[in-house]
């Protein structure tokens, strides 16, 4: 099973992410930029769940098979532009938005490249960018107990990557693979985030995406 | 009940929402440049639903209580400016969404106000927009004896109109309403279609947007 890697994995998304790749059975690195804050957050999650996941250094995080961007959006260029090279001819996977609030609602800012997943490529010219986990709430993802059941949109210009991220999904409690399509979808996706965070503040809710009449 | 126009009710998109909106108890007219066409249409989803549905020109759809535009992106503001008159002081529901045909996706385009819904609101200053209609499946739509159990996103920045629209939403059959929030959310929602539409094509399915865990 692959190594993945989960850079700013601390953050609430990262750790959801990180706790549901441990349990579908892969080595998962959560790293962050002070490493004994990584290794503490790694062993509460460790305590919450099944699998493999320890902390590090994003440095260390970047080492892994496959590594996922989970910064706030305002340092993931400059975070993912200082490992270049480890990151080197891998699967660099964006899970980044670029929201900011206004009063009571998350609004989408868009990035000069139309998608923080196009930043992050643009940085990463030797690296292969997917996009996934977009909309998910942190609160749901990060307890195993949760009843979730949600669809994670994929979205990468090269389908073989595309297929190892949905292959990856697939193998986490509570997900389900979308594949959506290219980069040209990249936008979209991630500005929809805003307008699930809005509802949720809104309603009160942890509500996430379905695709209804998809599965079969 | 209100009396409901929908301009450039003949596409697929808006013979849907008019055969929902009569059902739903609104004295419907489905509108079109082609007054005659309007009227063949209408005849057809009369043959298909309940409730009251005629067909007539653009120009009387407009006189309606509430106007929902369903045409064509790129003719959306043109034939909005041109009822600038009868569209004053009146709910304005925005359905459209620009997007491209790019291979086998489809993918968005952001208009220069950053929104279609924007687009329109700007090209009717005495009127209140608000969105809605925009990640439903026509094909499902046009049936009412398909299954359909869809979340529609609502948003603009008049919360008493984005009221009024939710109660319209909520009397259509197989539709929920859930309010998103204001005008800023515009363009995540409009964009998202195109994400929706591309993951149909490449799935060869007619899924749609359910936002789980929202409903009590």
């Amino acid at each position: 099973m692959s190594t993945v890697g989960i850079l700013g994995g601390t953050g609430p998304a990262g750790q959801g992410v990180a706790l549901r790749l441990a349990a579908g059975g892969y080595d998962v690195v959560l790293g962050s930029r002070d490493a004994d804050r990584a290794a503490h957050v790694a062993g509460e999650l460790v305590a919450r769940g099944t699998g493999s996941l320890s902390g590090a250094a994003n440095e260390d995080a970047a080492q892994c098979d496959v590594v996922v961007v989970a910064t706030p959006w305002d340092s993931a260029v400059a975070t993912v532009r200082a490992l270049k090279e480890p990151l080197a001819n891998k699967i660099v996977v964006s899970m980044v938005n670029a929201l900011v609030r206004e009063g009571r609602e998350l609004v989408p800012l868009y990035p000069p490249r139309g998608s923080m997943a196009a930043q992050i490529a643009s940085a990463l010219p030797n690296s292969t960018v997917v996009g996934a986990f977009h909309h998910l709430p942190a609160s749901e993802m990060v307890n195993l107990d949760s009843d979730l059941d949600a669809d994670v949109v994929i979205f990468g210009d090269d389908a073989a990557s595309r297929d190892v991220m949905a292959e990856m999904v697939d193998a986490m409690p509570g997900l389900h693979a979308v594949v959506a399509g290219s980069m040209s979808l990249a936008s979209a996706t991630e500005a929809f985030t805003a307008v699930c965070i809005s509802i949720n503040i809104r309603h009160k809710a942890h509500s996430y995406v379905k695709l209804a009449g998809l599965r079969h």
